[in-house]
């Protein structure tokens, strides 16, 4: 039975080109996505053509139970967490306060921060008992520094970049290796940055600033830092590390 | 009619102690807490003797609707709202990630976090009009640094601080200046850490490293900062300071 | 005997600014700078003008024992040395890695870093031995982040932080207080930026951006926030803060 | 003619090892370090027995022109320098501020900042030019934080960090790329940590800590690493990681 690499956030970007390469290195693949059955068909059907596995769910992390029933599910059925890629993404665009509902502030807290904190209250006692496993988070800019319309942003990727320290202090002894990942700059991703800018914008800036002028960050070269993270020896271990094109100016820089 | 000095979290530390000392210097306190209506009828009277001006209110800050009643019946009734002391702590102790329930981690965040954000969405607008505002807001260590037994307290406060940098970009230049201050240490404070404790062991605390020893941080000590905090010119203003006792090292060494 | 303020780096700006105040509180106040014997007598004379205790020292920190000189001379002819407000800047422009000399950074290194560590070397064990003492450093926006074009002047304040932080933790439990404050922005101080920028290009900053306006850090304002610092008491220190105008973004910002 | 790979302090640690790994996989390593000719003897002469090429200089980084003329005979004589690792450590023990010496602070920070400096000085040029080079730069705990005993270390340190911030901002967008490595606990090299600690001290520690238990750091893990980072595709640059043992506590937790 494989060992699962198990992406919570499998969108056409850093989730699932991950999920394809871990399933390229002898992982089964479980992507997990709030929607689009037809674009989750589609990367698991990627992955299986190049004689891989995975599997797919359309789940929706907010619902009470959801991320705690698929983790148990997967654990019957499909085989044993061995990493977890936590990939949930909360961005709402720049709002200023006024644009900020206490509905919209709850619900990417509840995204970014409390389902990650779900997931590993789940998993993180199956890791501990079996060794040798990985939660690598994908995380912002907003993490380390608030800026003006972040209001919701920021404080939740704030919360979970100090969730991720403390998981790391009770479970790093124990064997789990957290790592939380610094996504500084845009990602070429339709799922993601293309449906914030819209068709026509994103492919402006994806010929302007992107393909080969290598000024956007492509999720398969962080799938190879990803990897690279799971598989540290654990005398080596990074917790946390940060991500950039080379066009960009690092976060503290503008 | 007094500008009023809002003091969200007002028991006998550094809440009721700034609200005393607010009064002092001409602003009208209005204390609010969870609970203790004999605590806080206490820390009235007592400002109110110094022939000051105060008013305590009991209010659960987590029940819908709660702090913006409060804010819109300060502003009716009391006076103009020109300093928030947000106060409210959010520590739960020390638990591992099993001993810590969804219910916790979730509480904890609306009172360390979403609270803030409620209280800042009400009032900014009011402040902002006015100019000559302040929100400082106390917070903890584990603000900026994760630890094995705070997950909830960690993640929370830590999305305490990148809300306050994200109200400080947008709100700053506006004239609304929002302090975060981290308090890196134990308080002398029989509400918070005496609770915490116990009598007993506060009692012990307090003789071997409180007291003459100034190993606790004093709250009308802490007091005299949050007052030169909300008198900074705008020209020099501060965003964010740390406290402590000297006697205790800083978060970084330890 | 008063006790003294030593001054390292008392120029017309916050230096100077500083002097006076803590002059007015009743210190002595020894200003010492590189140059301009005529700016120092003006600043002296108006510190005696206002009935208050002032030193003047013209001296050059790159000399072999100069400030080690100067402050045995403090202490033998003046005072106990009780506040020192470390205030050399080091700032030598933008300027390319390729425009940068050896000379230059190793220059930029000795003032900020390296002079810093001989005054403490000197000045602790006198201090330490009386108790309830500081040392005050003004820093910069480049001790906490590197910018291009500031290859020597943030390597040399990032070497002035973590030198504070290193004397805080040996010395903060024996009595002595060190403050890193972090100014995060242009002051409105005419030996200092009115040099840089020349004369008519720091007229039109302050007419567009200082005065009324209050987009400039002024350093009596700068001087009320220290003399806070010097006056915290010991069970409450801040060994950190960030100082800017409100018009200014914090430097995590841009 | 092979691209070189010139290891700055190549002891029988990271240095060494990293010099190995990329001797592996293809280029040239140039090995360099102060002093003990036998050793680096047996280091070059360990690569070329896999078939690989390495040469070793002893050279003084601290004498004027060492590291100016060392990268022109490299550039010179065997090749292209594509990607430097640059591991000087600059540890002098603990110490009191008493017993640091002029003399002690100004060498640390002579090896463990300027010649950063002096190095990129001749080397950005040249690597700008070619495109497609890195520079990793073994650091330190202390060039995040300082602590009592570190005066030197950590402001030497907290020198080149800021150094390797302002690096980046330069020449990252002309392509090259610059990794400043937090390396956060004790290290399995015989060359520093055993020489630190004497035979005795430095085989109890890895037998109760190292070997099977992976409580050190090893030096052929952290090679790993720097080759990642050294192969990290242009779009997906990381400027600053962590590495630390799984055993032990960040350095934000200790």
């Amino acid at each position: 039975m494989k060992p699962v690499c198990l992406v919570v956030g499998a969108g056409a970007g850093i989730g699932g080109t991950t999920g394809k390469r871990f399933a390229a290195e002898g992982y089964h693949s479980v992507l997990c996505r709030r929607s689009d059955q037809e674009g989750l068909n589609t990367l698991v059907a990627d992955i299986q053509a190049d004689g891989n596995d995975a599997t797919g769910f359309l789940f929706n992390v907010t619902n009470e139970g959801a991320i705690e029933t698929l983790i148990a599910t997967v654990e019957k059925d499909i085989g044993p967490i061995e990493v977890v890629i936590f990939n949930l993404g909360a961005q709402i665009g720049d709002r200023d306060l006024s644009d900020t509902s206490y509905k919209a502030f709850e619900r990417c807290w509840h995204i970014a921060t409390f389902s990650l904190f779900r997931t590993a209250s789940v998993v993180c006692p199956l890791m501990v008992a079996r060794g040798n496993s990985s939660i690598i988070v994908t995380s912002a800019t907003a993490a380390v520094r608030g800026n003006a319309g972040q209001h919701a942003h920021a404080s939740a990727m704030g919360g979970r970049r100090m969730l991720c320290q403390s998981l790391s202090a009770e479970f790093g002894p124990k064997g789990l290796h957290i790592a939380h990942v610094i996504v500084d700059g845009a990602v070429d991703a339709p799922d993601t940055l293309g449906k914030m800018l819209g068709e026509e914008r994103f492919k402006t800036l994806r010929e302007t600033r992107g393909l080969e002028h290598d000024g956007l960050i492509l999720p398969e070269k962080v799938a190879d830092t990803y990897l690279h993270l799971a598989k540290q020896h654990r005398s080596t271990w990074t917790h946390e590390l940060d991500i950039r094109s080379f066009t960009d100016l690092a976060w503290w820089n503008h």
